[in-house]
């Protein structure tokens, strides 16, 4: 029986915590999502008010394997690729998922400013009008040029995978990002879908691995909803 | 003679590249700082143009390394913490490490999005308001939520470094930061940095080491300017 890993998200949203889950599913790693057990939460806001052992995390996702308490998701599926078949072998496909790992992780930042371009401390009805006006820019800019680097990536590595054409934790963050866009942006999404075909196909191929079909069908797996970083506001799509 | 490391990044701005140069500085390795080289501007825009080897960059810092070619600077510091002494060793010591510096890395985001509240495909001048508004939640309530927990972290690892109480990049990475709040927020920092007593000793101490204090006092060091990621702004500075 292998260690179970614990894993200390938000329970009630997908939001970065959702490349950590896709990974361990991916893999067949077992794991307690602990936050949302009984007194999970408590636990996670002891770790993040320091009462743990060794360094404190800033912020969920924290992973607890062992001893090592990891925080950062890149981080955390960088180190998750140490152990498991995540991603090819190799110092320069390290290097190069990391990297690949951490542009989505500016990409979901951006997706998220979205909807809170004055603050996190804000509701978003309090940032409306400033959230249109930073959401035109995004669709108008952002969403192609990210989709267009991701996509290139994939063309330059074989069409299928992001990393040495081999499967790899950047191909399910790939799909989480193509998956997101479609709940949060479905008319933006809609058009800019066609000019990413292999980012198309990733995502599905992605969704019919036979451990994370079983995944996206269960409980496990937290529905999109309007508190996480893809979130659906009509009036942000146009 | 050990191999030169070539860097690439915006010639004119300290931005995410100054952690890598204070890196490079730090440990006394050779390198070139490419893009403030005779035609190095084109060489970088090549690179992001897809036209090098491998896997293309989606933005600056790059830095080359023999044949490997990597970005995003918190890859690039943990792959020289690979290869100098730049972090204690272990795993552990590794792994928080770069943890801590993706947290500075999410700070200086904030840092950035602080002028540039809207999108970064406009002007400042055409997001004051909207800045200023972002500024007042910044100051009030990130300021102290990272400063406060890096200075929980010195204390925890012994006072004077972040990690394992001993010199690491995280090290170099918190004196940008200080140093950088100094400049683009005068007034709100020296309130801050009262509550900050370690992170200000750090800074001192980081600047007192002999490279770096003749990094920072030779013109590789790019003063600290309006088109960076720390902008003085009085009107943001209240």
């Amino acid at each position: 029986m292998p260690t179970a890993y614990v894993l200390y998200y938000w329970p009630t949203i997908q939001g970065r915590g959702e490349l950590v889950r896709l990974a361990l599913e991916r893999v067949g790693a077992p794991y307690e999502d602990a936050a949302r057990t009984p007194r999970g939460m408590n636990a996670m806001m002891r770790l993040l008010a320091g009462k743990g052992p060794g360094l404190a995390p800033f912020a969920p996702p924290i992973l607890k394997a062992g001893k090592l308490v990891i925080a950062q998701t890149a981080n955390i599926l960088a180190w998750l690729a140490t152990r498991h078949p995540l991603v090819a072998p190799g110092e320069t496909n390290r290097v190069h998922a990391h990297q690949l790992c951490l542009t989505v992780m500016d990409f979901l930042a951006e997706v998220h400013d979205v909807h809170h371009p004055v603050g996190t401390g804000l509701y978003y009805e309090d940032q409306k009008k400033e959230a249109r006006r930073c959401a035109a820019g995004f669709l108008a800019e952002r969403i192609p040029k990210f989709i267009g680097y991701f996509e290139r990536v994939l063309a330059r590595s074989g069409g299928k995978h992001a990393v040495a054409g081999r499967f790899s934790y950047v191909d399910l963050a790939l799909f989480q990002v193509v998956d997101g866009l479609g709940y949060a942006f479905p008319r933006a999404w809609s058009r800019s879908r066609r000019k990413a075909p292999r980012l198309v196909a990733l995502h599905r191929a992605v969704a019919a691995h036979p451990r994370i079909a079983a995944y996206l069908a269960s409980p496990r797996r937290v529905p999109f909803n309007e508190d996480g970083i893809f979130r659906h506001y009509p009036e942000l799509d146009s």
